[in-house]
């Protein structure tokens, strides 16, 4: 059923059935002008991010589960990131009025699955019709006792990423060059049938066990809970645009340089496989491919991990930002990473 | 110069240094994860509210500042409409990176004395490259003691509203029929040269005075603040899709029935002679034009005005919702109005 035999109303009177319970401290959900939210003793936490067709997803690939998913994953990373806990999430959807309403239940359920996960409550929102594309935008509100900032460290912390890297960047070059993805069979589990691989990259080694855990890092990836380690941190960022442009951001804010072993960064053995046969280079996925949402953060002494994966990759300095390479050469860090509007530097 | 020469960094940096005084409560501001912001003892109120090109506005006779400007009005509108105070705001701009720096410099000129206007501080936001066209969100924290819900209308309340109805409605028609606007000669301020008359209406009677106010309400509506009546207010909303299906959304919530007097409608003379010259119906433009950003309350007894214009147009009842014309004849009340997705019910 096309939306516009719907209507704005009545699709919006679903979403409040099925996300309308009140949780806990929310005084007025979806429903009013707008969401009302007791208030407590800690500080909020307030984060926003958008997703468009055509830039941040491709439907050839990507169902609208992993954009609902996504999206959450992508606005409670940065909740994370400052070491909150985040609580209430706000939408704002456009669509065109010919999209099927398959697509809103799809994109409903990804939301509702990653807000289960972090136990966030979908309190309000705007749904608009849209000329041409899908666009997504989430705002969401967290609580910090003490909230971790960019501007923290100091000379001499060390620096810590959680997970492996590269993995998302690499799943995302691998969609788009070694499979010929059939959407309609794509559903929210992944599966090989989805993603057929190509002949020819069948042929040079690459296999469903390789691609899967990539493919879904870039599909739906899960924000990492700095619970175990937030205390000990100094300063912390999520990797959103590549290590090294993040990595950059939080030097300046800091106002400080840092020391990168290269050999020290976390690359999963499914990504070097992967990447090698695809023809990319991996540490170069590791350092500047998009789309982590792992952390990286500082901190005067070795953290406790919890369950994260938690490698050092080298301590904040004064001034310079280097990197070096597993024969001890020392050369200037390189803020490439994705950014809008076409400029890396 | 193109956004594409320009990039990222730089472009939040410029915005940073415009708006990054921090204001008291504001902890982190632009710049991290996340937005920081104190706890206080008042409730906290959400919402979110998008505009896309082609589907809300217009570059044809619509200015960036115009579109910064309302974007802001049009949340506070929402905070407005609950009784709150609007505090923090956050933005989403996407926006193709073939577009000049000029249009993100009159967006945020635009957002900036709208937010001075308001007292409301950018505490940061997303910005992105779209593919094509451009979309922008914003997402508004308020306060409030006590909020203002749809819900709490009774029986035997007045009804009121603030202003006059169908302003903006005129004004955008007129803005696609009547006048032939120069986009290069739009400023912010709205000047007579910017959009002059055709031929055909000029002959017909309409005049800039006419004219001026409407489009005025319409590029740049200004919310209303309920702060002189709040505290009689048993419900409110504000009236952005017409007044008729934003008054069956208050008495939906309120589970409640509604008698509107035609006759009781404020209506602006200049909006009566420009809806007669073009050929519309200003009762039609009143009852059921969108964006308004008037708002919708009802009271037992009658408030102060405070400076706001303020008019009793009917009251509640228990079940039907209905409309009385001019010679007393009674009829249901039509939800007509601006709905996403195409359907009118």
């Amino acid at each position: 059923m096309r939306l516009a035999e719907i209507g704005e109303l009545p699709l919006i009177e679903l979403i409040r059935r099925r996300f309308g319970q009140r949780s806990k401290g929310v005084i007025a959900g979806i429903g009013d002008d707008a969401a009302v939210i007791e208030s407590n003793d800690n500080n909020l936490l307030i984060t926003t991010d958008m997703m468009l067709e055509g830039i941040h997803f491709d439907l050839s690939f990507t169902t609208p589960y992993h954009i609902g998913y996504k999206l959450v994953s992508i606005n409670v990373s940065d909740i994370f990131a400052m070491g909150g806990i985040p609580k209430y999430l706000l939408l704002n959807i456009a669509l065109n009025k010919n999209i099927d309403k398959s697509f809103v239940d799809g994109f409903f359920d990804g939301v509702h699955d990653a807000a289960k996960l972090y136990r966030v409550s979908l309190i309000g929102g705007d749904m608009s019709s849209s000329k041409k594309g899908i666009a997504v935008a989430a705002s969401l509100i967290g609580y910090s006792k003490k909230q971790i900032m960019r501007s923290g460290a100091k000379p001499g912390d060390k620096i810590y990423v959680t997970g492996n890297l590269g993995d998302s960047a690499c799943g995302l070059e691998i969609l788009k060059t070694a499979v010929s993805p059939k959407p309609s069979a794509i559903s929210k589990g992944l599966k090989a049938e989805s993603y057929p691989l190509t002949a020819k990259y069948k042929q040079k080694g690459l296999t469903w066990n390789i691609i899967s855990p990539l493919i879904q890092r870039h599909l739906m990836p899960v924000a990492r809970n700095p619970k175990s380690f937030a205390g000990y941190a100094t300063a912390m960022i999520d990797i959103s645009d590549g290590l090294f442009i993040d990595l950059t951001r939080l030097c300046n804010e800091s106002k400080v340089g840092a020391k990168i072993y290269a050999e020290q960064i976390p690359i999963s053995p499914q990504m070097k496989k992967a990447s090698s046969i695809v023809g990319m280079d991996s540490l170069k996925l590791a350092a500047s491919g998009g789309e982590d949402y792992e952390l990286l953060f500082t901190a005067h002494s070795y953290p406790p991990a919890g369950g994260v994966k938690i490698t050092c990759i080298g301590e904040i300095t004064k001034k310079d930002r280097v990197v070096i390479d597993e024969k001890g050469r020392e050369t200037k860090l390189k803020t490439e990473g994705y950014q809008h509007f076409g400029i890396k530097r």
